[in-house]
């Protein structure tokens, strides 16, 4: 791993109507701000970002298969997939690809279902809690991660 | 939400092959009956009912954020996605639709994962054990519940 | 089991003050409304109905006992019966009674004893969380298990 | 205790319809038959057999109140009372009167809330799986108990 | 709630024969003399008591129901309906009725379903432990509650 | 099934020692006096009786193979093979002998492992609590279910 | 144990900001006006009190052994040591000092944590829900225990 | 069914980049080598084979669908959705598909959500631990079943 | 481990009756028949079988001790050692012998203590369900793994 | 809350000899280097930083309690109070101090009581897994809360 | 008990080829040298040391009664009879023999079925995790609870 | 680690008033004594001790880290820090100081959370039962492990 660094941006389902939904839960911001935001900070830090939502669980799958090789890490807010999204995570960790989970909402204050996550114990690290701030300070986590790290 | 009430009918995976499987659990009659019923009742009660099923979680998902705004709610049979179809409850309390749940058999008499929903807790109410009945006894319960709630 | 269709409607403890309890969980409708209502609906589809409440497990019992031969089917809400009332539940099974469970609220959304309701596994069906339209839903319901099914 | 015991035959809910009920777990022989075979057992041991059935927890509370003083043991098949008829097990143990269980069915092949007595860890013994045979050998137990024991 | 506050003292199966049942866990004292003493502290503090027990779940709903608008509080020992008198609660918390739970022994120390009360979650608190003066506790702790509290 | 019933009794590991063991619990009858006193019973009963102990779990399965044939049922005291002596247990289920399981001691009232018997849902019935009474109650309940079932 | 009998008050952590913290649930009163007001009440009865409060759960370990043969009895209000002080109910137990457990809120009613003390089952009893009237109530009900038990 | 039967053999998500994953558990060998080889085995046993993968819980239940009517069984690996791909299930047991389940590791061995497959319990069977081999030996166990049973 | 490969075929206890017992569960073939067919397929193999059989957990541990160092590897069907066979585990993993568990029906459709083993895990591979052919899977496999692998 | 924030950091137990313990889990960075690097980021920020660490339960508590009314956060690394440091927790949730929660490890990939956090169901959020990069995401993180809202 | 102690010291399954087998768990020293180390130690204590071992359960059954009444005290380790050979701790406690349990590695550090020891709860004490050196202290401790101890 | 070895020895609370507490549980004799008993051994096995107690969790944290580097191992008896003393347990593996546990009694027959040890799984070794001759055996066992092994 060289230089300049590859970060996927994955968002789970219904990430894609955010500011749209419980915005008691999740605040008014929309994904484009948060996208915007993400690429400024991407060009100070120097490292490419390449982002991706779907609703589908296969298609995220397909994604990180085909970003294999290019990528050198990912923030994953894995959102309705925390809990049961098994292929995603077994995609990430049969590739061997270092990942950041982020919740916007502290999914442990929430509890239930929102609290179990599959992809906790495999990852790099969890941040939760901070709304957008999360994705930002995921990627600074990463970024930081992947540049002292030569090999997980 | 003014006059004439728009409600989704949303069937979970296999349901499409109703009548040709399992008929000793779920009776012989097929989907297609079921709808044309079902209309006829819409017409009743003049409410308008749009119909989706698939075998795609995803998109399901997809379905529920194009009708957002469209719709007044939704009876949903979640079938195998009862008990791990977070995406779909998701969409569902993310955009704040009242929905009623239903299924055809007895899910709590089958036991295992078939009485484990994830649904229930945040439905309007559930309806299950009535076969065909279900999906006609849950359009009128929850068009009796959108007339007299203003809000949930 | 013949021509007319009699249903027995049994309600469990302080269903009889209904209406005067936690308002902002039941509504504010009693009982007596609610049966004036079925009695109407009962007419429409020319099944005789007879209504049974009370306080005391033990009455319920008895008059299942009682009615034993005389009805076709019960629509019951067990009410604070719901966890522990074994005798009823064992009264109805072994007279071998179709049964519909019937509950004002969504025990699934209150949780706890509310939602742990021993009767389900053997009823035709369940429906909860429709007020007082669960009652009319019930007997629909019956009355069309009735007239579909020979024999259980 | 003196020369002649005196024993109580208490049934909970639903004994007094037996052989009119499931007769594929409970057979066809009716109380009535049972109690007969009873009283000519008891006059070939010379003891006194006294009987009580009841659909109303507090009504054999009350027999076993009143019977506090005069009988020297219980033989008792609380049937659907096996898993939540604390009232009647804290008279049997208040008063500390020997107790022993009998149950027409193998509860434990029935599996359930049939397997989960609250009376056996305070009873004398456990009888069950021999239908109407129970009573007559737990009256025998019993017998034999109450002569070979001075105080429990 | 005006001058004078009205306390009814409920208690569940068999403590109509305290003092005769298991003094080494209830002690000898009888139930008149509880009262006694209850009646004298009643008349020093001005308040009203009522006084009801009963071996039947039913007989205690129907004199809460019976009670209701006229009593302003209830120390109630829920004896061996403890862990299933759902009928009971559910009777105290449909009409609202602050109630504090009492029992002789510490339920605690003793554990089992002596330990699992359904009552304490809704108490406005627990006393338990200390044998006869457990009644004159409550009635002093929930007359401190009505006094301080304009509503629960 | 004809004529003559004959019956195998068979204890598992340590009653040999009976008598000389935690009197307390078992009392202090050695196991010679209750096989003669069973013996009488046999001819009282005009059945055939058999007898087998062994503190090894393998010699009762080779016993329980070389009576397959031979006898109609089994009166059984696993003892300490209660919890874990499958080997017995699949050999008088493999073989569709008729069992009754007794028990010296009430298993429930001692709880923990005694309490948990791997015997009981398979067994035509359970006595226990009644001491070497057990044996002879269990011989006469097996008798009569031998003589009144044709197959099981 | 003669004459007068000396009774130690003994708060854990966070009780001496009491009335600047959760005002919602403990309320406003300050510690100084409860001590003030058992100060009186001590006298009235008759009998000795000391007071201790520390966040570290070490002193009041400490505390109590440096008691230990000059106090009688202890009140105690464990508050966030309730789940987890092993040290302080080993040093109660230890040295044989009866004590009655007092919480401020109904623990029961918050649930969780705390809800689980592991002073209970050791008490003399339990006093919860009744605010600061929690420690009079408490005081009485110990030296009622004390002036009518010889030795625990 | 007739002569020639036809097998189904399917594999979950991520099985497509086999041998470029996780190499310490599932070996180098790519799937196209155990296609080729299954190929020749399916000549020898004269049976038609017809292969499938996705990473698309959707796509495999449409693909059973289709295959209603035209195949005799499914050999059928889960991967990653063996915990929560219940509309697969679903499919497989509401169109009555004889299938055997294979996993290329022991789940068993690396425990968790690995080990928690819900499709064995209605499988013909389970085979595990032997990597590529666990295609063939399935293939050659489902092939034996067909041709034994007339119907399962 | 050179050339000829020897493979040791172990069985549980009850299995020297199969084919006369349970035959709707475990089919009507005998063991002998069983073992004539692994024979001729050890032979194919160019593999050396042993076979043993025991109702004693001890003999077979002492066959796997006396085998320790002739043998390359085990195919064991527990049985009813299945859930508490623990010296029969032991045995295998301390001298560190590679073994395959196989099961005559899907001990998973079973369940309770049938789906518990205690070998799987430390198992190669485990194949269940396929009634007789389980054995020449199993030694197939075994076989396979064996030549493939240098050390397990 | 005006100008200029001020955020207290606060560390477990043995965070003091960091860097000398577990290098394999915790890295070999001290104390000093990341307290001196927040440093710097405080200065950016213009934020107030304060820090404290103990070995004592009871000085955390105190520490919190003197900062009362000082401070507007708090960024906390309970270590090994994670588990039971109710004290702590209560003292910060009685204040009402908005806290997040900083573990160096991924306390979820280490499981057992690691992962059992009584802090992160109140917290605004969490980040762990970063190492000592943890500290600096919380502080960023924190003041981004507190200046984004008014009031929690 | 007079003079001279006499101690058994049992071993169960696979000890007797203990040095062969997971040497990284359990060392290579092999059991005579343990044994001969132990005859030295007890011409020491001036006690009588008898050694058994044996695979099968019923064999130490069978040696602990035939040693009844010769023997004070036993050290056992029950190796892989430690969760389920209820039947030795059944002879042991029968017997009302005392014993020191002892197990060569630290079971609890295994964890699973390792931790999980039956026999533990009635021993004088436990001893584990200091490999060979468990029975020398497992003697040494023994002997000095005989020689303190009149009676258990 | 050169020639003589230091050896701490650690108490947890309430050990300071041992012989002053519970003697039915912990026996009469004072720590003084032990301790005395103990510096005899120290100087026959020429190893050195150092003695800590505390009743406070901190202090004996500080103790560890003021010793690491000092001494060579640790025999402690957590008390009533056993179950919840991470901080202890956290210290004691942050430096690698390899430890024995003991405890005055059989912790496993006493139950609950006596026998709920956060300390056995990281500890080269357990005892408990033996009373005060505990730390004899446990310096021994100590003594024995740091002269036999090299590194952990």
């Amino acid at each position: 791993m060289s230089e300049r660094k590859k970060i996927a941006v994955i968002n789970g389902p219904n990430i894609n109507i955010l500011g749209k939904r419980e915005p008691d839960v999740y605040g008014t911001v929309t994904w484009d701000k948060i996208e915007e935001k993400l690429k400024g900070m991407g060009q100070d830090l120097e490292i490419e970002l390449v982002f991706y939502q779907s609703n589908h669980e296969g298609n995220i799958v397909d994604f990180i298969q085909e970003q294999m090789g290019d990528i050198d890490g990912v923030v994953i807010n894995p959102a309705a997939f925390t809990k049961a999204g098994y292929s995603i995570l077994d995609a990430l960790t049969a590739i061997g690809l270092p990942y950041v989970e982020v919740h916007l909402s502290n999914i442990f204050a929430r509890g239930g279902w929102h609290a179990e996550s599959i992809f906790t114990p495999k990852a790099v690290g969890l941040i939760c809690g901070f709304q957008e701030d999360g994705y930002s300070l995921g990627v600074r986590a990463l970024f930081s991660f992947l540049t002292k790290n030569i090999c997980e």
